[in-house]
């Protein structure tokens, strides 16, 4: 298990302290848009418990936080008109982790459309206002 | 969510009708060795629920399923010696999904060496044995 530092971007976002395009927030999960997405509609969700990893979770935060994982899913393809999902979550540094607080990517996917590369661009921000809307549309529906 | 196909091949090693290098099994799961590895013990966790997909599964069997990859991640880790783990997830062709039965990819990454591509080559027999003795061990330590 990796050092959790309490102060990481994601704890900020947890306490509204820096911004974020937030699309679904319950007692133990917050989902919001990666502002460098792969493809439209890159969402995080971040559990609230203090875990670095996959590792230092509960079970019983984990099972919350694939629930909501399950949930939102199929409503940000359907919200971006993707055909797939790819969820990824990763641990360790040697395994592409670079916020060290637990969190699942769900990634929609579009036949024959590459992703783009993981952390590369800062998407433009008007545009990522507009997917977070259309994704809160389809959850509120 | 896909049709669900009952003679998949995962059906079919469940049965025990074709074999697999069988990691771990309990009442709701079933982990072994990916036969065309990414990367040295990347391991493949099945629910035995009859569900295509991540859409297709009882919250409750995704808990389960969450929970023996949280259990046998770092244990694969360990057995082959990594130094991060990437989970990975498709749901749709267009994720990459091949076999529409929900399984969790556990891939272990070491520093600074690159992943094989997705499904392109069949593992040495003898090596994957190998590695599923390794991974057996820790298991059971």
């Amino acid at each position: 298990m990796a050092a959790y530092d309490p102060d990481n971007i994601f704890v900020k976002m947890l306490k509204g302290e820096i911004p974020c395009h937030k699309l679904y927030e319950d007692d133990d999960t917050l989902a919001f848009l990666d502002i460098m997405p792969r493809t439209e509609g890159h969402v995080l969700v971040i559990t609230k418990e203090p875990a670095p990893d996959l590792y230092g979770i509960s079970p019983e935060g984990l099972a919350k936080l694939a629930a909501v994982v399950q949930k939102l899913a199929p409503k940000i393809k359907d919200a971006v008109g993707a055909d797939g999902v790819l969820i990824q979550q990763f641990n360790g540094a040697a395994a592409g982790q670079t916020v060290f607080h637990l969190h699942f990517h769900i990634i929609p996917r579009k036949d024959g459309v590459p992703m783009g590369p993981e952390g590369a661009k800062m998407a433009d921000p008007d545009a990522l206002a507009a997917t977070a809307e259309k994704i809160r549309n389809v959850i509120s529906a």
